[in-house]
């Protein structure tokens, strides 16, 4: 079986796991205030041309949103986000479990745009009764999306003025980010997403580490008592030195971009066999996310050697279906992906 | 530097290290559902003579903690501890932000007793206005404690029978149970522990592991849906590989009690030295945390070679400080150690 | 001005002012343990043809489905419910600020449908990561919802046996429960209600009280520790007799459905009012809440004797908007509304 | 039976019944925003010497208390108070239900003093590990006590600055405030109250009301959107004006100081007969509440005439026992329980 279902299928990088072992006898303290730990955070905040941002490392994706949502929103307000979004639907509820209401935002390519989030404003502020309902309290966007899609630098940075006109906090999930950065046709560097978002993470999880999120707090206002809200929310690993050295070989020489470079260029490779097939896509994704929409026999015959992850239903004998690539992605196996696909009857 | 202030000053154990480098490449599924996770399980119950107990996997204490108690109370009841206990002084209102109170009972060492419970229990529910007040929900303890005492087979059992009494399931933190076990005059074995408890966990961070806690669950009643309660506390790993690797490791072959026993051993070893040399300590503990009084000019001396934890002041001119062993230790630090103590005027 | 923008612009029925004023200075325990509330359950248990059902008496509306929701469901679990529904949008988010999503069902007219409920249970229990999305935990409806629509009983039979085979509780908002057993063409009876939900509540705020609504639990596994909840919630009125000697009065002798009846009385005429001047409705409203669509220029004129509350824009010239009746409502008021609708131009 | 167990046995005073049928047939806006309610506003600041005060009418203690604090902290915070305070014992966990653990100050009498806040600010910040615990994030107290004693001016200047040093709001349930003000004593008055404390709220639930509380907002940065936590707590009282009548019927005339000084001299003649007779008390109150500690056989006797609550077991043949009286008690009622209590063998 090879496995295209996710992109958290493997290990790490072999580069993080040499200097896991290299420093493995080291002592430090812990909790995040270690050396590691420091140069990881300085190297990320050249990356963003942010010298004053904050930098925290987190374990995983859930428990990185509910801790930076928990640390923005008063009880009575709500994170605006896409309908389709992984704090609205695949969470088990993470954020109203800490009391908060996702609003959500039609969607069918996983982004909202500028118009739509001052729509929802107006409309809070303009109802009569507005005390009686969520009032919005920060917006939350992925980037690239759970379809694999991204935004552009205008469309960004139409999102950051409106979020900045509205007082609403502008949040980006970037578990995977380095996907985004890689995608043919980016116009975004991790310094503009520093410059327009108030709080964002590069994600390591699903790109090169065992595991591992670095939030990146670039607006003042909130900052005060982050560690207080990692803490309460599970998130402070006690030898926390292994997400410092993780994002430290990640950033040192620039890993992070190499290795998203490479799954794209995988995911790229895959889809271009598919199209060439006649089939279409369920979106217009150029990250390492491939949504084919395929018929059902195609489907049973790739299952028999590949693994892959239901989307939804199209028609009655139509499915899209996910196909991941990752850092870890082996070359060979997307040759023999694709002769099988060339091979399809 | 030194550092004896806390367990997880260091990576893991190298067989675990080698272990994480052999399986890097391999492709699993993820949350917990690969392999390596079942055999984990499978070693685990064997361990607790409980082939019927669910085994999860999580990442750190605080979390797991959280999962359990959420899993467990309803709304109006609360987790009863000793008032010294973790969750009721260093996770940061955890407990409290999944909406519970911790009903505390009063406790020198750490331990409760099975008295305690009995009267907390008997004053609410004789209460004329007993819902005016939390209702004792579930029994929490730690073992060993924060203060390196533990429990004997029979405190355990009368804690256990008071408890099913009462309907409270009776809840084990096992962060540091391998220090329990392997302390000098324990009568409880794991299987055991599984016998009078409903929920416990044994703790992988700070006994050998780079993290990792496994939650056994024995109450059939307490099992349902729990890894519903995983996602939304954020603990379910997408590489949840990497805990089913590093508990396989350690219980396979008894590598978690054997590196236990030496820390354990270290500990005593600097304990011994301590008493020697007329020192009291602040808890009679048997494991791997030492707690010398310390008057404040060996203290300072002391610190400009090792790390250690402050405790508590205990007059004008004495502390109370924490020594920390574990399974990394180094004999020949300890021994430096000692020497240092013997020299001291 | 005359005002019909909402069924609470008045005090109380002058049969309620009378009583509260007779039994003013008894001296009666507090909590709802006097006889008062006692009197009032046994009134309502014979309604409902439930000689066990447990009922308590709270405050409001927002307070009442918050503590209910909140005895129901796990974490985990959400409530769901109709988008429009109030829980959904008009309560500030109260269910997800005590941990639970709303999961929201399509609907035009308030109402959710049988097939609806199974969809989502399905959807839920047929995805392979149903634990990483909020399990359905029970089914919320109002009848009569908050369009002034109601459910007929075999579509509540439907929805309650769907409910049964899926493991969820029907609770049923009843604010206006009284106009909507008022309301022609009903089919449902009180007893009916009980024998189909497992909890509800008569609202009694918007029908002829001062403020109050009577909660019936009819599942048995449902009760325990209520009480619990009404205090935790803020719900435990000091003075509870307040609320138990004005449900004994509207239920000691038939009060409450007759000046339901009075109000729906009323709202029909409105109705017709606008119907003969040919204006079509935004729903199809049998109580006591009527939703005329008007042009711009015939608001304009009834705004300057009428209040009314705007529920929608429908086109650039013409809005929807709710005229409320009540218990309260006066005939000649009605009367010279209708006089002023006929005279439009 | 005579009831002396709470101070909310009866009705409502005789002018506020009297206002409410006055008025039962006018027709307002809901939640608040009538004309009863801007009234009862104007006196409140009036009263309060404090003109840009925010003035919020609730129903309820529990509720009121869980609304103000849900709007002051944030979810790392926690609220000092007595050990013994309302919210700590009373409440249900109300405030952990909402995600906030009290922090506990030792108090034999029900008051807190401005060096123990002090302490315990300073011992939270002195903490290395200070995110590991939950930060004072405002401090409670009740004026008077659960135990009938009140807070000296010189007290409260203590501990307003002891507060505003910290940055920590200083909220005061004043549940029976009138009480207070009218003891035998106090130099409060309440524009003190308004000059030291950030929120505070006056009881009417307990003095002459049927029930409701006016929250005081002092502190500008702590009024923004509290009407939203008034609807998202159930606390917006859907016919408001019912609140703003009895408030206005309490503060136009000082009917509400009239009827608390009735009570405390009520109270001090049931303190001087036991006293005469050589019975000592639990606490030192000059409030509504009295606390003699009374022989068994004394309890017995007393019971078959009088209700009053159990406060606590002395000794083996003594209790402590709590008399009560209000503005509604009845001096005729009084006379004849001290004629029993001089009779007493």
């Amino acid at each position: 079986m090879i496995r295209f279902e996710s992109d958290y299928t493997e290990g790490a990088h072999e580069r993080i796991m040499k200097r896991l072992l290299e420093t493995n006898e080291e002592q430090t303290p812990g909790y995040g205030m270690d050396e590691h730990c420091e140069k990881a955070r300085a190297y990320i905040r050249k990356a963003c041309h942010a010298e004053n941002a904050d930098v925290h490392f987190l374990v995983g994706g859930t428990q990185t949103n509910t801790t930076i949502i928990a640390s923005i929103l008063r009880p009575h307000q709500g994170a605006v986000a896409a309908i389709t979004g992984h704090i609205s639907v695949h969470e088990t509820g993470a954020i109203e479990a800490i009391g908060h209401k996702v609003l959500t935002l039609p969607s069918d390519d996983g982004k909202i745009q500028a118009e739509q989030v001052k729509e929802l404003y107006d409309a809070h502020w303009n109802d009569v009764n507005h005390e009686h309902m969520v009032q919005p309290g920060l917006v939350y966007i992925s980037h690239p999306t759970e379809n694999g899609t991204t935004y552009s630098k205008s469309e960004l940075e139409a999102l950051s003025k409106v979020c900045r006109e509205c007082g609403l906090p502008l949040v980006m999930d970037g578990a995977r980010l380095g996907y985004g950065l890689a995608s043919k046709g980016n116009d975004l560097s991790v310094a503009d997403i520093a410059r327009l978002c108030d709080v964002f993470y590069i994600g390591g999880t699903k790109i090169g580490a065992l595991f591992g999120e670095a939030v990146v707090i670039i607006n003042d206002a909130l900052k005060k008592d982050f560690r207080y809200f990692i803490k309460q929310n599970g998130g402070m690993l006690a030898k926390g030195r292994l997400l410092g050295i993780q994002f430290e070989t990640l950033f040192e020489d620039g890993l992070y971009y190499e290795i998203s470079k490479h799954a794209v260029d995988m995911a790229i490779m895959i889809r271009e066999a598919f199209a060439k097939k006649g089939f279409s896509f369920r979106y217009d994704s150029t990250t390492n996310q491939q949504f084919p929409i395929l018929p059902d026999n195609v489907l049973m015959e790739l299952s028999k050697k590949y693994s892959y992850s239901f989307w939804e239903k199209v028609d009655a004998a139509h499915s899209a279906v996910r196909f991941c690539t990752s850092w870890a992605t082996k070359k060979k196996n997307v040759e023999i992906l694709i002769k099988d696909i060339e091979a399809l009857q």
